[in-house]
Parts: C-alpha cells; sequence; structure tokens
C-alpha cells in the first residue's frame, strides 16, 4: 500500500496533495446495525439470507476441503518471482504468470482474460551507503542501516559526500531555525512515530523541505513504531520549487543514536554515497483482469482487487502479495464451486501501486465512464491478517444495509463487522464519484512493523488468516454479485468531466 | 546473555556440557509466601521493617530527584562507546571509563575501586556474505542477511565456496539422513523457535553436528520468535571430534524460504564466503571492581553484577548494559544518600561474558576461598524492563524468608515477588556451592528479540523501567548488606576442591 496523490500520470515531481488513511487512524468507525432497521424491505432481507447455504458452501470449502491453499498459492508466487518492483522484467513476468493462471488453472477463456497497458516509471535503487564518521570512542565509524526512498536522486558524484548533520525531531523544528544553520547540511529527520499518516509526511516531503532551507540530502527515520534494526523504504516525491537532493530512510535506532549525540552537543559528520536514479523512459507495465462473467447481467460488476507490484526490497508477500492472492482464488474457488452469480466478478490485480497508485489510476480513467454498471468495487491492500469484516466508504443507507445484511452470514468466522472508512489507494476515485466500495477490514496492527521491508515474506503470512480473509471474499463478492437488487450509488462528491 | 559452558580457560573447542536457563523456561516458580509464616524470628522481620524509610528514600531519590538518570548514564555509555566486544581495545577503554567513574562520580578511594586481569580470545568478525543463488525467476541471485556465530572458521578460501545445500527442521531429521545426503553440502537450519534454551542448541552445535555428516557449512536460522529481517549472533563451539566447518545466523525470513523451496522440489546452492577467524594470542581483559565498603563487616560482601562486554553489533544497551548500569548506579545513588550499610556492597562488572562467562569463571576462581562471606551475590542479565523483583537460587527457607521479607518493603514499585530460578550465567557457580543469589526478576519477554543483534540500543530500553530496576537494586543489596543476620548458604551441591 501507497499513499495516493492527487496527480495525473506518473506524477514525478509532484507535491503531495492528498493522503490515503488508513482505517486505524482515521474518524474510522463502526457502522451502527440499528440504523438499519425497516430501511431494507423485508423481501431484500429474505433473499440476500436465502444465500447462507451458498456462502457456508464458500467458507466450508476454503476452510476445509482446501485449507491453506491461499498462502500455499501466495508463497509459491511470492517465492518464484521475488519482488516484483515497476518497470522490471520480473513484475512483467509475474503479470505473464497470473494470466497463465486465470486461463490455466481458473479456466477462464480467452474473452475472460485481458491485460490493460498502463506506462510506468523505473526507478533503479543502485547503491547506498551512509556512514555515521567517527561514531564511537577511538574513532570508529559506524555505517548505517539504510534503504533509499523511491524517486530519490543519487548524490552528485557516485564518490558520494561528507558533510555535517543536523538532527530535528519535525518540520518546525527545522524551518524555525535559520537557513545558515541548515544551508549545506545533512538533515536528519527524527520525527517520533505517531501513525502512519501523520509520520509519512516525513518520507514524503522531507528532502524538499530540508531543500527549502539550503540542505544537500536528507535522512529520514523510517516510518514505523516497531524496529528491530529495519530500514523501510517507501516513496517520495519533489517539489519542484526547490533543488531535488537524496532522501533515505535510516533505521529508528540509528536515528535516535544521531538524536542523542547532538543532544550531548557531539557534532555529527556523515558519508553518503548514492546512485539512484530515475530512467529518463517510461516503460510498458500491465493491470491484469479477469472476469467470471455473469450469468444474467455480463455488464455489471463486483470488481475485487489487490496490487501485484510491491517494493524491491523483500517478497512483497503482505503488500500486496496477501490482497492479491485472495482476490485471484475468489475466482478460482467460485468456479471450482460452480458458484455462478448474476453479475460479473471483475478480478483486477493493479500494477504500479507503490511508485503512485499508477495501475489504479489507469483503470479508473478507461473504465469510468461505466461507473454505474458498477456494483460494488473492492480492494484489499491493508493486509490480510484476520479478518473482521469489510469496509466501506459508502455514504447511502440502502447501499450500509444492503452490506451489513451480507456480513451477517459470516458469523461462523467472526468476520461480520462494518466499518465506515474512506480507505482503499487504488480505488479511492470510485468512491468520490459515488460508487459504493470499501476494503477488506482486518486485524492489522502490526501492518507497518513490516511494511516496505525485507521482512515483507510468507513467514509473516499466517495460512489460517489467509484462508478467512479468502472466505470473505468470495462470499462477500459472490452475493453482491448475486442479489437481484442494484445497490445504490452516492450523489457524486467530485463529478467525472 | 549467554549460555555457560562448564569448561575451564577459553573452552574454544569444548563441547556444550550446561545450558543456563532463562527464568521464562524453566521449572521457575513464584516463591510460596505462607512457607514463610513462623519460619524467621520476629525479631528479625522487625528489624528488616525498620529500614522501610531508608528504602523509600532510596526508591524516591531515584524516581523523582535522579529521575531518568540511569537510563541516561547507559545511553551517554554506549553511545560513546558503541559495542564491546572481547579483545578489543574498545572494550579496555569502556573498563577504563568505569574505574574512572567509580573513582571521580561516586568518589570511591583508590583502596575501594580495582581491576582484576583475565586472559581472552579475540575473535574476529571479518567479512561474511552468503547468497541464494538463482533464487528468483529469471535467474536473479538473493544476497542473505545474516551474522557469522563466535569463534567461526572462516570458509577455507577468501574467495569462498558455493554448494548445494540442504535444509533440515532438525537435527534429528538430519541425521536419519544417510551420510551421502550431506556429504559435499552446506546445511542449513530451520528449526522452529520453541524457547531460547531448546532452540539455542542448533547455534552451539549446528556447525559440528553438520561437520559429523560431511558437511562443508552450518547455516543456521537465527534464533529469535519474533524477525523483522534480524539476523542474530552469538556463540557457538566446535566438537574436537569433528572437522571445524563455518557456523552462520541468517534471518528467519531466509531460512524458512530455503525450507520452502526446497519442499517444493526446488536444488538450492548457495554461496559462502567468511574470513572469521581466532587470533592465535590470547590478549588481557578486566573484570572491573568497586567497593562501598561495609562500616561493621567490611570483609563481608553483598555483591551486585552486570557484564559489561557485548557483542560487536548494536550496542550492547540491554544485553547487558542495563545490568551493568544498575549496578554502578546502585554505588553511586547509596553514596549520594549517604546510606553506608555494615558489610560491603561490591560491584563487580565482569568482563568477556559474551565469549564463554570468563569473566565470572576468573572472579569465582579467585573469589571462592571467601565464599562463606558472601553475603549474597546478584546478576542482571536478563534485561532491565519492568522489574517484579528478585529470582534466587537459594533452597534453604531462612534465606528465602530473609529475601522475601525484603522485598516487602518495594510495595510501592510493584517489585515484590520472589521467583525460584537457577538463572544467572556469571555467578551461577556461587550458587553450586550454596552461596545464596539470584538475578534481577522482569517482565522481559521481548528480550530474545534484541538479543545479540543491531536492534540492542537504548531505543529499546524505557527510562521508567531502568528507574525502577536501580531502585530494586540498590533498595535489596543495602537491606541485605545492612541486616544484623547473616543469610543462610545451602550445603554445596558441588563442593569446591
Amino acid at each position: 500500500m501507497k499513499f495516493a496523490f492527487a496527480t495525473t500520470c506518473l506524477g514525478l515531481v509532484s507535491t503531495v496533495t492528498g493522503l490515503i488513511l488508513t482505517y486505524h487512524q482515521t474518524d474510522a468507525h463502526l457502522h451502527d446495525k440499528t440504523l438499519c432497521e425497516g430501511k431494507l424491505d423485508p423481501s431484500i432481507v429474505k433473499e440476500i439470507r436465502s444465500y447462507q447455504a451458498d456462502v457456508d458452501k464458500i467458507i466450508n470449502h476454503i476452510l476445509t476441503t482446501e485449507k491453506g491453499e491461499t498462502w500455499r498459492q501466495l508463497a509459491a508466487f511470492v517465492d518464484k518471482h521475488g519482488p516484483r518492483f515497476t518497470g522490471t522484467t520480473d513484475l512483467e513476468n509475474a503479470i505473464d504468470d497470473r494470466v497463465k493462471y486465470f486461463t490455466d488453472v481458473v479456466q477462464l477463456g480467452p474473452s475472460q482474460v485481458h491485460t490493460e497497458y498502463v506506462e510506468v516509471p523505473r526507478w533503479n535503487r543502485g547503491e547506498t551507503e551512509a556512514v555515521l564518521l567517527n561514531a564511537w570512542e577511538g574513532g570508529r565509524n559506524k555505517t548505517l542501516g539504510l534503504l533509499s526512498l523511491g524517486y530519490s536522486v543519487g548524490t552528485p558524484s557516485a564518490n558520494g559526500l561528507t558533510a555535517e548533520a543536523i538532527v530535528v525531531r519535525s518540520f518546525d523544528e527545522m524551518h524555525a531555525k535559520p537557513d545558515s544553520e541548515i544551508q549545506g547540511k545533512i538533515v536528519v529527520y527524527n520525527q517520533p512515530y505517531v501513525n502512519y499518516e501523520t509520520t509519512v509526511k516525513y518520507r514524503l516531503m522531507g528532502a524538499s523541505q530540508a531543500a527549502s532551507k539550503g540542505a544537500i540530502a536528507a535522512i529520514v527515520r523510517s516510518v514505523t513504531g516497531h524496529s528491530l534494526y529495519t530500514p523501510h523504504t517507501g516513496m517520495m516525491t519533489y517539489d519542484s520549487k526547490f533543488p531535488k537532493i537524496p532522501g533515505v530512510c535510516i533505521t529508528a535506532e540509528e536515528a535516535d543514536l544521531m538524536w542523542r549525540k547532538q543532544q550531548r552537543g557531539e557534532k555529527l559528520r556523515v558519508f553518503l554515497r548514492s546512485t539512484a536514479h530515475l530512467d529518463e523512459k517510461t516503460v510498458t507495465s500491465r493491470n491484469t483482469i479477469a472476469d467470471l462473467r455473469g450469468t444474467e447481467k455480463p455488464n455489471e460488476f463486483v470488481v475485487i482487487s489487490g496490487h501485484i507490484d510491491s517494493w524491491d526490497v523483500g517478497q512483497g508477500a503482505m503488500d500486496d502479495g496477501g490482497g492479491a492472492a485472495i482476490t485471484w482464488r475468489t475466482l478460482q474457488v467460485l468456479r471450482t464451486l460452480g458458484l455462478a452469480p448474476r453479475r460479473t466478478i471483475r478480478s483486477v490485480l493493479f500494477t504500479a501501486e507503490e511508485v503512485g497508485i499508477l495501475g489504479g489510476e489507469a483503470y479508473f480513467a478507461k473504465h469510468k465512464k461505466s461507473a454505474a454498471d458498477v456494483q460494488y468495487i473492492m480492494e484489499s491492500d491493508y493486509g490480510t491478517f484476520t479478518p473482521l469484516g469489510l469496509t466501506t466508504a459508502v455514504k447511502n443507507d440502502q447501499a450500509r444495509c444492503v452490506l451489513q445484511e451480507a456480513l451477517s452470514m459470516l458469523k461462523s468466522i467472526n468476520a461480520t463487522a462494518l466499518l465506515i472508512s474512506n480507505s482503499g489507494p487504488d480505488i479511492k476515485q470510485w468512491f468520490d464519484i459515488g460508487v459504493p466500495g470499501g476494503s477488506l477490514y482486518n486485524n492489522n496492527p502490526r501492518y507497518f512493523d513490516y511494511h516496505h521491508t525485507n521482512a515483507d515474506t510468507p513467514l509473516l503470512m499466517l495460512p489460517d488468516d489467509m484462508d478467512r480473509a479468502t472466505a470473505v471474499w468470495a462470499s462477500m463478492s459472490y452475493v453482491l454479485a448475486q442479489i437481484s437488487v442494484r445497490m445504490d450509488h452516492d450523489a457524486p462528491s467530485d463529478p467525472v468531466q
């Protein structure tokens, strides 16, 4: 998962205008069930409840007959392909693999599986190193644990630079200093971790903010509340008003070390070398789209989605292998069980989410004209830990109450909660024009421990959790595609031009 | 903290004959307070309770007047000296620093501060790298996160070696295979983490066990229940019956990756290069001893201790900077408050614990003849997280009941528990000859997350916890040094020769 920024195209030099909030930190709240009393026609309630047998069949199949299969498929996929970074053939190979899966394993016909082109950047991590000079008694240096930030430029010379470092705990603290105190130095942000939404601003804008004061590089404490000497990467952006200077994240441990030293009056000197760079040319990637065609209304859609790309560290098992896996598995499970709903269930594996939600933007641009035909759009990009239900951004009561009634059928797996939340990086634009949609709601407080790190591997994913998440995904997409009524759309808050 | 092995001298080629258990995993149990009913003379109980005012003075001073001071001193110390590895001048500089602290800050006279020589090895980590070849689709390699193990030899060539790797989950699984399946290969242990005591055997003996089957190197999953792509180091031992082959720990994430690949029938090939080596010559280090001389019985001792050396990664803030800090701080606090007990309180900062408990062994060898004069011996090497009280290895009721009564004065900081446990790496030999002693009892389930890693820094230590731990240490050592009665010793289970 990445934040969204509201620019078009590649957004390489854009400033951040809008952050997607995770549902932990917003004004998210559980839907009040009493609000639905008398809101739905009794015949709709009766109809929804008539699908309990199908839902039970889906749950039983996933949790018993094919127990652990989603985790096994995810692990096999990420263990084969490794990280799937935007602009690499590795990502394209992984996309080809999933096209093959939908045709060969799910056995969808050629007209039901296609890809759609998306122009994407190729940012190269290159080599990066940073050293705190004279860190210990006797003049010993300390190499810092770090990762360059996506879209960062490298140091002007491939031989690196050495400069005094100045540590601050906030933008306010830095801006309160005269420029002369920052000029020519490396700014180190040792910002406290509040939550992702709040703290990620240092990663996103730290370099340009430091450059606005004359700094020559920015080093940011990794955006996490829990570190075991774990550097995190992620995207940064440049404000075109200021010079582009390198941006890297170091471990929380070493940002705090430098801060403590400075507090004691020690002068800090840092060597930084980075060959990170962005290729001039873009390359072509693809969104992967597979349809389980509806029996009665093939041109109406329930869209389920996750993103297939990942950062270039770790294996992208959590972010967003898990979301992709429950999405591709949903089609397989429904096909295996012979459950063919009235509307089409469309699986979208978005590309290039991590580098600016490019796949999500391209899909929206191409398909927004058919927004009226989208019954519901769902995305999973906040982890596939123990599922609790769904989140939804929809505002009208009819849609909320249909969702609530549908979720009540997931009692056996304790996933009946409906959280009102505007979350969903790749699909947020659909919410803005009133299309009902939302995310998987799961118990994921550890999400940002692993986010964008080498620790994002299948080891952290639990097979039982993934089975339950798949059950939520398959059951709810099936029921919403099957019900006879259309879910009400909201009035568009940001109308399509 | 390190395991103990029951060899003398440097123990470089010894097999492991005894592991120190942490108090989480043993038959440790809370002392039953009812067992003390009527066991202590009422006059002793009355006397102990008369020290409540002194104890409150100590607690108030540490938690209020000098709030956060133990953490500040620890951070300043480890931020100045960094890792303090046995055999380095860095450790000796840190020892000089503490000698100066005891004389200049605590203001103990020259006759109250001294060091005692200990011959120690110099093991060199050198450079180490390991690569899983052809890890990902398209033939991409994956560099593994790792740390060499203490005492490991390097690869026969500094250019490294490349061999097939075979993953096992247990010694039993490996030994059940014919030698021909292991011969010439690299054994990778992907053992599940049960607890430190159980699982550390793979780190300790994995190389020699693999060598016994003809393997040419051993790669061990780091000994931890929680990884954020965090390699752990620690000591290993060689069994002289088998060839010495390199031993390294990799991250849990990558041990599991290799296991999953092998489970799917993939052949694994690994490149391993290590220049780790042990110097032929030993060097001299020192135990640091500072006495707050007793007013009435200067030749009777309450010994408090921690170890000053650390691994050569991270900063050794938890293991065992915390134990050392509460020990040095105890003397400072009592001096500042003018609290001079009847017996001597001796602070011992052991050297070379991590590489075989060498400082603890040297101290025991030198001082065991005065065992009868030791009133109580305490060590802190299991963390200085929220203190709960003390552990004790003593068996007799009188000593246990004196401890229980003394601990009851710590009610205001919720640290009144007495845990019966045989734990204490550097002081266990004293228990074996019946000297009453034990460890700080603290709430430390996260201890082995940080143990022997780059994440062992002041960031994980909480000032409030350290204040409370200091209060336990200072209060209990003061009371035990002050009480008029001698604590009963147990009959020696392992009599001194």
